[in-house]
């Protein structure tokens, strides 16, 4: 079992890994193997298992649990594995928190509750949180608006660094959002707050920039996971330009991924055909592609394969 | 175990069974017999768990499965027992409802998916729904878009009635939404719609109107289960003015309950003052009452007992 | 022209107005001088016109304009007339603020922009607007997140009425919202913050808990306004009983008007039946009452008309 | 004056026109006669002014009225204009469409008002308008739920086509909504429904895309009008591939605009390095861009100029 600890140090890529599904809709446990080397295949840092985009709330807890505990044997320490825990109930995403933590998971990602619309509520909220998971347990603040509906504040924020030391990383996906990484950036600095890990999410939408603004990698789902590593290590390398030259030749995927919902549908397709999962199956309710989704999809991936040949 | 079977007669009071935890927190079986006892000595014609107003997205499984398992089999089959089977994946929704079913339930309570904006949304998802739960298994629609942020039409909804037989009632919440009540009624009428249960919702701030405007009942949760018995029957006894009478002497504290959020912990403290659960406790994250809340809640509560004396 | 400034002494009912229209839909101002008598004759403290009850949207500007200076000429300073504002933009409202002070308003009603989702961006917004307006205009700050989606923190408040003298009223009408009454007087009190006048919002519908924590009376529209300020007269007298007892017997009614956008047009037939305005005409878009709703309404008034007699 | 009258036959490129402010926030009409011209000599088929991107409701009416004639008078004819006229009211709707077509106007654009949730509701609120409208005034049907919270199914969008002759246009940035493209055009050929003119709106997001799926050409803002010109003309000679290539260099910036708020600074400091306006500003509330923004921005922007220079 695993013996990393997400920290403040946290870096490169982290990615949200898809929950893979059999073509009648049953957990498959096998293709979760096979796409956890993948993954670790094409160079992660990390994996997040059980996000918003790894489908989480359509899974009963008994998958959960068998989903995490397989996903963490098979990983065996050779990468850090985060849980996400988001939960209606607290006692509930204390209960997944302590299975996670458990079996060897290296921290937590978790969002504020839906529709907290106070710096207050927020504050509250994770006061709540973290007194029900104790000061032991390494917390990733995902900072995703679009869905939760709650927005978090730069300050609010840094008040909960200051305040709690097991916050450590901010998975950054408002939108916009790239005024936000340089205030963290510069606040903390100016007031003297700890600097704590930020990995952009939104699909890497816009991971240049965000690289250039002070993130120190994504921790996001993108079918080509290879991309996301590799115009990290350019951009920490000092290549800033190769790295652009590169995720730019993958925009046009990026923004495909990109759209809400039916997103997820697309990447599960992409890692199907890269022979990472046996079924593109999405849980309902979610989306189905169509044939003509399918050959736009087609269409796009060769444009991008000959993109990178000719970089 | 129960051979009730929800069906389009239902009607009378559906009460919204509160889910009682130990000041500490822990769910509270014992507290949960009592509550049922105290609901069925008030009258009620049936019970609805796991709803919204049951904290049921704040327990596990384990606890969701162990409440259920507990109440039915202290019911006994005195009522029907309607679950609330809601839940963002389907998959998980059919497993709680064949759990549900398997030990006695009347039948489900379904509200839509969170956000679908769209009449062909909703309908998509209730097909898919109704698919993976069979024909046998009756629903009860929760039209609560406050919560939901999911708006019904009554043409989606009529369309739904007349192609699922399995659909056999309305929990109508929508707000405002008395002109609803009477649109389901009169188009099901002009256009040989299959009629069936509405029951009123929304801690039934306006039961008295909706009665009169054709609903056959109530399916909502508040702390004096008793006047919405009384309330409905004499309604149904024709004697119209006095169920308004009587209703108009709770309406403050029916008023102070509708408190989104808030008024759940309202709720368990008059439950708990009346000795029905153990403790007013609401589980994280959740509203607790200060004192000021105690005090303006008990003179609330004496008004209230003086205006019905004094009928 | 008037004289008054909105200052943090005010106190007692002012009433929002409804903006009359003839059948046809065209502004209809002899309505609205006779409903401003109709207001003041019922004991108002002031007049708050073009707020979201009084359709200020669907007017054109010169309409609103037109309307603005006819009630201020009209009132002629009986009364302090409070002007609503809020505007997508804030050059807009700067100018209808000019225009309405210019014209003898005693101060302006302004909301934050809609869905400003943190502390900051609240701050923010109101930093502006006061820029915008100058130190000189008295403002009320109207908190109505259930419209607007935009929450407005007890802390965020506060440091806005530390920083800003023209802020001297809070429009409470947070849903729920009781203990945000408690906290703004308990916190500035603590904090050595100035002290601004509350007034209930919403309605009215917790008008009598809302006295008993501290607001100074009320801001919001009713079809009784006598009720309100009867209500707010006898809790100042200590006649606190008394006063709950009045707001009870019209309860059924405020809870009817209190329809999400329906109750507006309830409102107005209201108002029509007692001679203040010669139609109930609602703009487009807006409800329009059906026989049904008629029927009910004149039930609903003669119950509370027998109420009142038998108090 | 024009005498162009928008019709099903829309193609091309009509762009969302920018309102030029001075530093100081003045309306500039020197710059917006001079943006006109910028936009004619990119090649654009049309113009629509005053929409979201227009921040048309931070105009006062006079402001509205002057920018529109003059841009009318200005234009000449050469191109036709659409204007943007929806409003919180129907009546002032209708009052700044008759301002637009007694001016030139080739047609309207107009979306749903917000937060309408079921097909019936959006039916009935476009019932209204095009009552107020009458029959002989094109529209363009703005179908954009990220801004509106209002999400317009095929089916009552075709309903309206079907009833409506004066509807001629969707403006289609559902999102997602690559699928709801070809939706349209299938559902429109299995029913008979008239063919109208579908141009992409959301920044040109997915422009290859939706134009293979149908759409006729895109009705959105962008700062480089040209790419979008260029690429609809490519793709209609039936040079796909080239006109995605195009298109593709541009898309690091097409992404960059499309931050919703923020991305409206982008788009105006874009213009603004071009000559095309004498400010950058945007009208409170609004985004400014701090040096970081500035220095990001050039860095884009000399890629974009470096990848269309090696196409």
């Amino acid at each position: 079992m695993a013996t990393h600890r997400l920290d403040e140090s946290a870096a490169g890529v982290y990615i949200i890994c898809a929950t893979p599904f059999t073509d009648s809709g049953e957990l498959d446990l096998d293709s979760a193997t096979r796409l956890i080397d993948f993954y670790i295949d094409k160079g992660v840092t990390g994996i997040t298992i059980l996000g918003m985009m790894g489908e989480a709330l359509k899974l009963t807890p008994d998958e959960a649990e068998s989903f995490l505990t397989t996903v963490l044997k098979h990983v065996d320490g050779r990468v850090p594995i985060v849980v996400g825990v988001s939960n209606a109930g607290i006692d509930n995403l204390a209960s997944l928190a302590k299975i996670s933590m458990d079996n060897g998971a290296a921290g937590l990602m978790i969002a504020p509750a839906n529709g907290l619309g106070t710096d207050e509520k927020i504050y509250r909220y994770f006061c709540q949180v973290f007194d029900a998971l104790g000061d032991r347990v390494p917390v990733a603040y995902q900072d995703y608006p679009l869905s939760t509906r709650s927005e978090t504040s730069v300050t609010v924020f840094l008040k909960l660094v200051t305040e709690f030391d097991q916050l450590v990383m901010l998975k950054h996906e408002d939108w916009p959002g790239l005024g936000k990484v340089t205030q963290v950036r510069q606040m903390s600095l100016e007031q003297g707050v700890r600097r704590v890990s930020i990995l952009a999410g939104n699909g890497g939408l816009y991971l240049p920039q965000e690289l250039q603004r002070g993130v120190d990698g994504a921790m996001t789902g993108f079918a080509f996971p290879e991309m996301l590593v590799e115009v990290v290590r350019l951009h920490r390398a000092g290549e800033i330009d190769k790295a652009e030259d590169l995720f730019d030749a993958y925009l046009p995927i990026v923004r495909h991924e990109q759209q809400p919902g039916f997103g997820l549908a697309l990447r599960k397709e992409i890692l199907h055909r890269r022979g990472a999962i046996a079924s593109s199956k999405v849980r309902a309710p979610g989306a189905t592609l169509t044939a003509t989704d399918h050959d736009e999809l087609t269409r796009l991936l060769s444009r991008v394969e000959r993109n990178v040949r000719e970089l």
